[in-house]
C-alpha cells in the first residue's frame, strides 16, 4: 500500500507578505456603505472598532502586504504546515487523481483561524489596546483568538452562539484555558443580546447575532476592539499563507492544480486556500476550477440574492455588497457551527459574481461520510467544516475515476474535530439528520434586505 | 519577547533504529518468570499472546534494530515531530535554565502512542494476525491502536479502564472513528471481566484488569493477538525514536540535557526521551539527570517494593521483576488515565535499582497549575500525563533560578488534552481534588505478592 506523502516546507521559505486578491481583479469589489447615508465609508468610520493598521488592509489595494516580523516568529511554531498527497484514500477512491491537502489543524488551536488571530492580536497590541471582544461559532474562531490574546497579554471576551456553546463545552473550556471569558449568545450582556432573548427566550443563536453583542460591547469602550474571523478582507488576506506555502510545497512535488476546493461559512478558509491560485490565474497563469462548499442547510453562495446586506442581526455594522441570505436568517443547529454565516465574504462574493469560482451545497450525512474515510484512510479526523472541503474533493476525485482522468485536486483540511465528536457520536448512532432551514423564514430574512439605490 | 524556538529534523535524519538500552546496561535486568515452574521463560511461552518478530524484539540484547520501511513511512506522516525551546514558559519562571520539550502531541492519535502501535500493528499484519486486542486508560493508547490498525486492515477490540470510559466518551468515539470496537472494564465478555463484577458490579476498573481481559480474548483465538501500550521492553524501545530525535535536534541547538524529564505510567514514555540519553551516559558520554514524575495516588517507583508480580489482576501474564503496588491494587480515578498502572517497566525498574535514574510523586492539581501555565506561555493544551512532566521540568527550572544555574532541561510533551477537556472544566472550577490512594488496599495488595525464590 502507498503511504501519504509530506511535503515541508523550509522555514526560511515561509511567506514574507501576505496576498492581496484586489490588486488583481479585473474589476474593485464594490464599496462599504455606510448604513445611514450608504455613501461609501472610508477608514474613520471604523477606527471605534479596529486599529489603523488593520483598516488600511481593508480597503488596500497593493498586491503584497508584509508580515511583520513578531507575527512570523509566532507562524513558525506550526509554520509552515505540511502539505500532503492523500494516496490512501485515493486508493480507497480507486481514483487516477492526484489528492493533496494542507494540514491546518497542526496549529495549537487546531485550525487555520490562528493565521489571522495572532495577526489581529499583534496590530491591536501595538495600537495599545487592552481587550478583544469577537463571536465564534463551532469555537474555533474564539480558541485562536483566545490563544493569540495570551500570547500578548490581551483580555479576550468571546460571544459563542448558543447552540454551539451547549453542543460543544469543551472547545469553551479550551478558550478558558487560554485565560478566555466565554458567553453564551444571545446574552444578557448587551442591548441586542436582551432584545432577542425578549422575543425568544430559548433562540439558538447566529452567529449574525454573536457579532451585533461583540461589536456594541467593543463601540462602547476605548480600551476595547472588536476582532472578527472571517468575512472581512483583511481576514481573508491573513489566511493567504496557506495558499501561497501550498504552490511552494506544489513546486517540490512537480505539480499544480488543476481543482481547488474549500469549504465556506464566512470564507477566509476558502480565501486562504483559493486566491493565491485564482491571483495567478489573473496575472496570466494556468487556469484553475475553483470549487466552494458549502452546507446545504446554509446555502449561501447557491441559493442566496447578491445585494447589500448587514454583516449582524442587530444592524451595527456597515453595510457590504454580498452573497446574503439576510442578515435576520437562523440556520437551522447543524454541527459546522463555523458555516453557520448568513452572509459571505465580500470579496468571495464578488469572485463568485464574476463567475471566476463555482459554489456547491452539500447535506451533513454526507460530509461526515466523507470526513470518516478520510479518518479511516489519512488517519486524521476532521472537524465538521473541513468534512465539507473533503466530500468536495472527494465527488472531484469520482469524477475523474468516471472521465478516466488523472487531475490535481488540492484542498484544505483547515481543522481537526477533536472537539466536534459529540457530532461524531451522532454519526455513529445515526441520529445525524440532514436538516433543512426553514423556506418562510429565509424568504422573510432576504424580503427585510435593506434597498439600497446603487451608484 | 521571546518566542519558542523550533527545531525541525530533517526527514532523511529520522532515525533508521530503534535503541536498546539493554545493549548498554552494566547488568542485565532480571529474567522473566513462568508463574507456574518460577522458571524463565522463552520465546515459544509468549507465542500465543505476540508474533515472533515482537518477541525476539523483547528479549533482544542488540544495541540497534532496524525500523522496517514500511514503518517508517507511516512516521513519516508526522515524524520527525518538532523540538522546541519553550522560551516564553523560561520567562514566565524568570528562570535562567534553557527548557526544550518535544511535541508529540502532532501525531494523529495525538499522542507518542503510535510510535509503537504503528510497529506492532505492521509485524502482527506480517504474520498474518486479523485481529488486536489491547486495554487502554485514558485512551491515548486504545486510539493509537486503532488508528495504526486501520492503516493495515486490523481489527481492533480495545478493552477500556471504566472510569476513563465514562470520563472520556470522546476518546472513545475517537477509536470508534478509526473503526476500533471499544468495551467498558471490567466486562461480561470475558471470565476475568465477570469474576471482577460478581464481586464488585461498580468497581472502576484498572489497567491490571484490562489487560487481563484484552489477554484472555487474545489467548483463546488462533487469529487473534495481544497489543500492549506500555511495560514491555519492545514497547519501550519502539519509543526511543523520540530521544534519538531530540538528541540529534539539540544538537542543532548546539545543547545537551543536564536533566531529562519524563512522566512515567508503565514507562514506556519514559524510556523513549530518556534511554537514548541514559545510553550514551552508560557509553562514556556526558553524565545527564534523569527524573522519572509519577502520580502520587499510583506511586510506583516511589512507594512500591522492587518485586517479582503479575503484570494482570487476573494473573495471566507471566511475572516480571518491577517496582509494583501490588497487582490487585486499584489507584483512585484521578484524570491521568495513563498513569494508573499498578506497576512499572522492568526495565525502567531496573535502571532505577540500578541507582541509573531519579522518581518523584506529584499530586494532580499542582500538575494542572503546571500545564495551564504551559497552555497559556507556550499555548499546547497538554494531556493530563504530560502535565506530570511539565510540572516536573518546572521544578528543575525553579531550582536552577534559585541556584542561579542555567541548565538545560528536556521533556516530552507526550499528547495534548483535547480529550481531556472534562478534567480541565474540573480544575476550573476548583473541583479537582488530590486524591489519595487507600493504604489499607495497598497493604492487601502488597501482602498478594507472589513468593518467588531467585536463584
Amino acid at each position: 500500500m502507498s503511504q501519504p506523502v509530506k511535503y515541508l516546507l523550509d522555514e526560511s521559505r515561509m511567506p514574507k507578505y501576505w496576498y492581496n486578491l484586489v490588486a488583481d481583479l479585473p474589476k474593485p469589489p464594490p464599496p462599504v456603505l455606510h448604513p445611514g447615508t450608504q455613501k461609501p465609508i472610508g477608514p474613520d468610520d471604523l477606527a471605534p472598532l479596529f486599529p489603523m493598521a488593520l483598516i488600511q488592509q481593508e480597503v488596500s489595494t497593493e498586491r503584497e502586504i508584509e508580515i511583520p516580523e513578531p507575527v512570523r516568529e509566532i507562524y513558525r511554531q506550526w509554520r509552515p504546515s505540511p502539505l500532503y498527497r492523500a494516496r490512501r484514500l485515493e486508493q480507497a477512491l480507486g481514483t487516477p487523481a492526484r489528492i493533496y491537502y494542507k494540514n491546518e489543524s497542526i496549529s495549537p488551536a487546531g485550525s487555520h483561524k490562528p493565521n489571522t488571530a495572532v495577526a489581529q492580536a499583534f496590530y491591536n497590541k501595538e495600537a495599545g489596546v487592552k481587550r478583544l471582544t469577537t463571536e465564534t461559532g463551532a469555537g474555533q474562531w474564539g480558541s485562536s483568538l483566545a490563544f493569540a490574546g495570551v500570547l500578548f497579554g490581551l483580555d479576550v471576551q468571546v460571544f459563542m452562539v448558543r447552540v454551539s456553546y451547549h453542543q460543544k463545552p469543551y472547545r469553551r473550556a479550551l478558550m478558558e484555558s487560554w485565560g478566555a471569558r466565554c458567553v453564551a449568545s444571545p446574552s444578557e450582556e448587551t442591548a441586542s443580546g436582551r432584545a432577542i432573548l425578549a422575543q425568544r427566550p430559548d433562540h439558538p443563536g447566529s452567529l449574525g447575532i454573536a457579532i451585533s453583542e461583540a461589536v456594541e460591547v467593543a463601540a462602547q469602550r476605548d480600551d476595547t476592539k472588536y476582532s472578527l474571523g472571517s468575512v472581512l478582507s483583511h481576514v481573508l488576506l491573513h489566511q493567504t499563507v496557506v495558499g501561497q506555502e501550498a504552490m511552494l510545497q506544489l513546486e517540490m512535488a512537480d505539480d499544480y492544480p488543476d481543482v481547488v476546493v474549500g469549504c465556506t461559512g464566512g470564507g477566509s478558509n476558502f480565501a486562504g486556500i483559493a486566491f493565491p491560485f485564482l491571483g495567478a490565474q489573473l496575472r496570466g497563469g494556468r487556469s484553475v476550477r475553483i470549487v466552494a462548499v458549502e452546507p446545504a442547510a446554509c446555502p449561501t453562495l447557491t441559493r442566496g440574492p447578491y445585494a447589500y446586506d448587514f454583516g449582524d442581526t442587530a444592524h451595527l455594522t456597515p453595510l457590504v455588497k454580498m452573497y446574503t441570505l439576510g442578515s435576520t436568517f437562523t440556520p437551522p443547529g447543524f454541527h459546522a457551527g463555523g458555516l453557520r454565516y448568513h452572509g459571505m465574504a465580500p470579496l468571495v462574493s464578488h469572485v463568485k459574481e464574476l463567475g471566476l469560482i463555482e459554489a456547491r451545497a452539500y447535506h451533513q450525512t454526507a460530509c461526515f461520510d466523507a470526513g470518516v474515510l478520510f479518518a479511516r484512510t489519512e488517519g486524521i479526523l476532521p472537524a465538521p467544516e473541513a468534512n465539507h472541503a473533503i466530500k468536495g474533493a472527494i465527488d472531484e476525485a469520482l469524477r475523474c475515476k468516471e472521465e478516466g482522468v488523472s487531475q490535481a485536486i488540492l484542498f484544505n483540511m483547515c481543522g481537526h474535530g477533536h472537539f466536534d465528536m459529540p457530532a461524531y457520536i451522532d454519526y455513529f448512532a445515526g441520529k445525524l439528520t440532514d436538516q433543512e432551514y426553514d423556506q418562510a423564514e429565509l424568504a422573510m430574512a432576504l424580503s427585510g434586505l435593506p434597498s439600497v439605490t446603487e451608484v
